[in-house]
C-alpha cells in the first residue's frame, strides 16, 4: 500500500493510544465509557465477530475513520473474513440512502398538499 | 390526502409562524439569521427556483420536515414543476450513499493494512 | 402495547407502501435503489440475519424510525432473537460515543497547542 | 494554490479511481449504486448543471470533501459558473441553521411546559 | 399551551420512563451508560447548570426532542433562567452554520484547482 | 507536541483566515453570518465563557475540527480553565449516546409489535 496511507493509519493508532491514556487518567466519564465498551463487545446472544461487523457498518455511516481502524482490526481478530467485512460495508451503502427515502415520503405529501391547496401557498 | 397528514402539515405551518414571531422579537441572533435567509433566496447568478431546489435536496438529506414544507412551497411559488422537485429528491437519494462510499475507501485501506501487517493487530 | 404506538407503527407501514408504489412507478433512480437493496440483503459470506442486525444498528445511529420498523421485521423473519436485536442496539449505544472520543483527541491537541503558544491566541 | 492543497485534491482523485475499480469488480451492490448515479445526473426536467449544484449544496452539508471534488468538477463541465457555485454554497450556509431553528421550536414548548407545570419537574 | 403539544411532551416523559426501566433491567451496557450520565452531570470545575446548558445546545444540533425535554427540565432545576436557555439555543443556531463554512473552504480550493487545471477536468 | 499536529493546527488557522477574507468580500450571506456570530458570543444572560463551552460541546458532536480550534482558543481567552474544557468534552461524550437511547425506545416498541402481531410480518 502507499506509504502515505500506512502513515495515516499508524498516526491514528498512535493518537488513539496517547489520548486514551490521558483521558483514562483524567476523566471518570471516559473511564465509564471504556467499561461500557468492554461490556458491549463480548460474546453474548450475538457473537463478538457479528458485533464488530455491526460496528463497522455504523462506522461507515458515521464517517469515523478511527472507529473503522479499530473495529476492522477487532473484526479480523474475531475471525471475520475479507468478504464478510465487504458485505458489512455494502449494508452501509444501502443504509446511506434509507433515511432519504423516508424523508421523501413527507416531501411527496407536502407536494400533494400544496397542489391541492394553492391558496395556502 | 389523508386528514392526519393534512393536519400534520398545517401544525408545522402554525408552529413555525408562532415560534418565528417569538424568536424574532426576543433573539437578535435569530433576527440576523432571518436577514441571512432573505439574502440567500434572491435571484442572482442562480435563479431563486434553482436555489429552492438545492434547499429541497439539503432538507431531504438533513431529514428536516419543516424545511421541506417551507422550501417545497417556495419552489412551487418560484415556478418549479412537480417533476423538477422529484428530480431534486432523486439527487438527494443518490447523495445519501455518497459519503458511505468515501468512508469505504478508508475501510479498504485499513483492511489491506491489517492483512499485510498481521503482527500489528 | 399502547394504541397510539400501534397506530404510529401501522401508519409508517402504510406510508411506506404507498410512497414505494408511487416512487417505483415515477423514479428510475428509486427503482435502481430498490434493486440495490435486493442485492444487499441476500445470504452471502454473511447470512441475511446478520446483515439485518447491521441495518438495525445503523438505523439506531441514523435515528430512522421507518428503517427500524422495516429491518426489525426483516431480522425477526430471518430468525433473529429478541436478545440478538437488543445486543445490536447495545452496539449502537456504544458507537454513539465513538466519534465524540475521536473528536476529543483533536480538542486535546488544540488545548495543548494554545497553552504552549499563548501569544498566538 | 498551495502545493499541499493541490496534493490533497489529487490524492482524493487517485483514491477514488482506485477504490472505484476495486469495488466495481467486487461488489454487486456498488455496481448498482453506480448505475443509480448514472440515472441521476442526466438532463431531465432539471438540467444536469442544476442537479450538480444540488449535489454541491448537499456535499457541503454532509461535509463530504470527495463529493465536493467530484461534483464541482462535474458542475463546471456542465457549464456552471464560479458565481453559481458560490451561490449554491450560500444556500448550504443558510440550510445549516434551518434544522436548529426547527428544533428550537420544540425547546420553546418544553420551556413553556415546565414553567407552567413546576410540580412536574 | 396547546393540548396536543402538552400531550406530546408527556408522552415523551412516559416513554422514557418505561424504556429506561426495561433497558436498565435487561442491558448491562445501558446500565453503564446511566452510570456515565450520572458522573457527567455533577458540579465539578463547571457547575451542573452550565453542563446542562451545553447539553441543551448539543440537543438542538442533534435534533433530539427527548434530550431537549430532559435537559431543559434539568437546567431549570439547576437554576437556569429562561434567558440563559434562549442564549444556549442561540449558540446552537450559530453552530449549525459553522461546519458548512468549514466545508466551503475546501470547496473554494477545489474550484480554484479546476479553474487552474482545466485539462484535468 | 508533535510537529505534524502543530502544522495541522496552523494550517487550519491559515485556511480559515484566507477563506474568511475571500467569502467576506464576495458573499453577502457570509457577511450576515459573521454578524450573527458576533451577536452570539457576547456577554448576556450567559457569560461569553459559558457560550464558548457550549460551542466546544457542539463542535465535538458535529466533529468539526476547525470549530474546535476556534472555540477552544476563544474559551481560553474568555477565562476557561483546562478542566472546564475537559468537562465540556465529557458532556459531549455523554450526549453522543443520548439520541441512540431515544431511537432504541422506538425499536423496542417495534419489537413488541411484531412479536404480538406475527401475522403482519
Amino acid at each position: 500500500m502507499e506509504q502515505v496511507d500506512k502513515e495515516k493509519i499508524e498516526k491514528i493508532q498512535a493518537d488513539r493510544k496517547k489520548s486514551h491514556a490521558y483521558l483514562y487518567e483524567k476523566s471518570p466519564v471516559y473511564r465509564t465509557f471504556v467499561e461500557m465498551e468492554q461490556k458491549t463487545f463480548v460474546d453474548g446472544s450475538l457473537q463478538r465477530v457479528n458485533k464488530e461487523l455491526i460496528a463497522i457498518g455504523i462506522s461507515i455511516v458515521s464517517n469515523c475513520e478511527s472507529c473503522l481502524e479499530w473495529h476492522i482490526k477487532q473484526a479480523l481478530d474475531a475471525g471475520a473474513t475479507n468478504d464478510q467485512i465487504l458485505e458489512a460495508i455494502e449494508v452501509a451503502f444501502e443504509m446511506g440512502i434509507g433515511p432519504t427515502t423516508v424523508a421523501s415520503r413527507f416531501a411527496l405529501k407536502v407536494l400533494e398538499y400544496h397542489l391541492e391547496n394553492p391558496s395556502k401557498r
